[in-house]
């Protein structure tokens, strides 16, 4: 039976058909709590009675941690760049731990960065140790994941791009909403993951909403086997499984994108900005992000997450 | 005055006239060593008896950290690879610190890895801990960098490159070796960063040799204040600077890599990697490497780190 996880300031909770109940724990890491899964249960068989609403959730996944993500994982988005789905490569990129942030914290726009963006994605909450050539299988998928958060990988693609490497540019502090439940999921639920259905809005207008099924590219199967190759997890690490087409930026097509590797770089990326800088939809102060993880009919449901753009003071 | 530090399976050490000496500590972390520099001082001011060669010496650098590299940063590398210094960003990624091996320690090549290479760098070992945001200049350099040390960026490039992202190619364990010393250096020693020449062999064959002035691009202050901008860091913490032109890998010139860029991504590829299997720079089962950082004089010395490849079992 799956269970909800939310963080507050001083305490865990679990949520329970009669409201949230205080998770009885000296756990203060993500990674402890998931090594005292036994207090939660207890937690949630016990019934709780304190109301949602009255709680303020910071992200479920503590920091330091592990924070990897995986490049482009979306049919719909490798068609949107143009690009052959068949031929997209299993990789992985590091974000700082230092970006994660809650739930309904704001994201701040650091005053060099323009061109800021959304990708809603689904994290993988690492459940246990992992050393680096564990053999992972269907049967002991859900020994490693623990369970499932809301993510928004914020980008600054006027960053991004131009270093190739994704590190900074998806790094700086509040870069990482995460939650506001951890959604703990046993084998058969973890059967479900295809069920997902991601959403995003900007200022009430939806702009990414895409079922797992069909899109998604490498499972979190494949992802944790490929990982196992070269990077040691512990439980409460966090891993970002890839965004669908949406998001602000719009990618020239492939043969667009052909001429231009024909200019020199400065020219061609000065270029990309001038006519990105006319694009509406990347992100401003004020702006409202809602994002939202769950199954078509409720079933698994990892929560509305609620986020405020502001330009750093 | 500059402390050599050394690490054993069981212990620290520190280089005195007469031979090592024992540092009592209670650290078991790099961070933790840092914070107790007055024993290491204690200890190289009673003086050591112990011969250097009685000692095998492990990484001086403890992981878990956080291992960040800088991506091409090097006049000579540009332009080996036909681009243009100025215009070469200042770009970091992470590799894994389950990378880090000891200064002796086999570099084990993973059975799917073809094109196996080597970097000699060094590597800047943070001083205390560095809030995002945090301001530094010419005059507090020295608080945040406490000592350097021999690297080796070991790279599988034919995982590396195909992935855009350098993260997986860089980070299988053994991938990084580092030591054997941690050279303590305080501010005006540090002054003396653009004297140290890097030299790197394969089997006694001289491949990389170079000095940091006039080569490095961004140095150990502007490398810090980029990162500061969205990166925590913690005493012991681990950052590469980058290395010189020489490794195996053959950039083809400027115009093939253009009409390169018009052929599909998966043919460009198999093309490319045809290729460099003719060359025989990449590192095989037997290869011995040996790297070392030092001015020219020797008054600042890294000492020699010297890995055998070997094939995974």
């Amino acid at each position: 039976m799956s269970m909800s996880v939310l963080r507050t300031a001083d305490a865990w909770w679990v949520l329970t058909p009669t409201g949230a109940s205080h998770v009885h724990t000296d756990a203060t890491t993500t990674g402890q709590l998931l090594a005292d899964r036994q207090a939660v249960a207890a937690a949630a068989a016990s019934g709780g009675s304190v109301a949602v609403t009255d709680l303020s959730p910071i992200s479920p996944v503590t920091a330091p941690c592990r924070l990897i993500a995986q490049m482009i994982n979306s049919v719909s988005h490798v068609k949107d760049t143009g690009g052959n789905p068949e031929s997209a490569p299993l990789a992985f990129f590091r974000k700082s731990s230092s970006s994660i942030s809650g739930p309904f914290d704001d994201v701040i726009r650091p005053s060099h960065v323009r061109l800021l963006d959304y990708e809603v994605e689904i994290g993988l909450v690492v459940g246990k140790h992992l050393p680096v050539g564990t053999r992972i299988s269907e049967g002991t998928l859900s020994d490693y994941l623990a369970g499932l958060v809301v993510t928004n990988d914020v980008s600054a693609r006027d960053v991004q791009l131009p270093s190739s490497q994704y590190y900074e540019g998806k790094s700086y502090p509040t870069f990482t909403p995460v939650g506001p439940l951890l959604v703990l999921l046993d084998a058969d639920e973890l059967k479900r993951f295809g069920d997902l259905r991601l959403k995003l809005w900007v200022n009430g207008e939806l702009r990414q909403n895409m079922p797992v099924a069909g899109d998604m590219i490498y499972q979190p199967l494949e992802a944790l086997q490929s990982l196992a190759r070269f990077q040691r997890l512990d439980a409460g690490d966090l891993i970002l499984t890839g965004t669908p087409v949406g998001t602000a930026i719009s990618a020239p097509p492939k043969a667009v994108q052909t001429l231009v590797s024909l200019i020199p770089e400065e020219t061609k990326w000065k270029l990309f900005f001038q006519g990105q800088s006319r694009n509406p939809k990347y992100l401003k102060d004020g702006d409202v992000i809602e994002a939202t993880v769950a199954t078509d009919g409720g079933a698994i449901d990892l929560g509305r997450q609620r986020t405020v753009v502001r330009d750093a003071g």
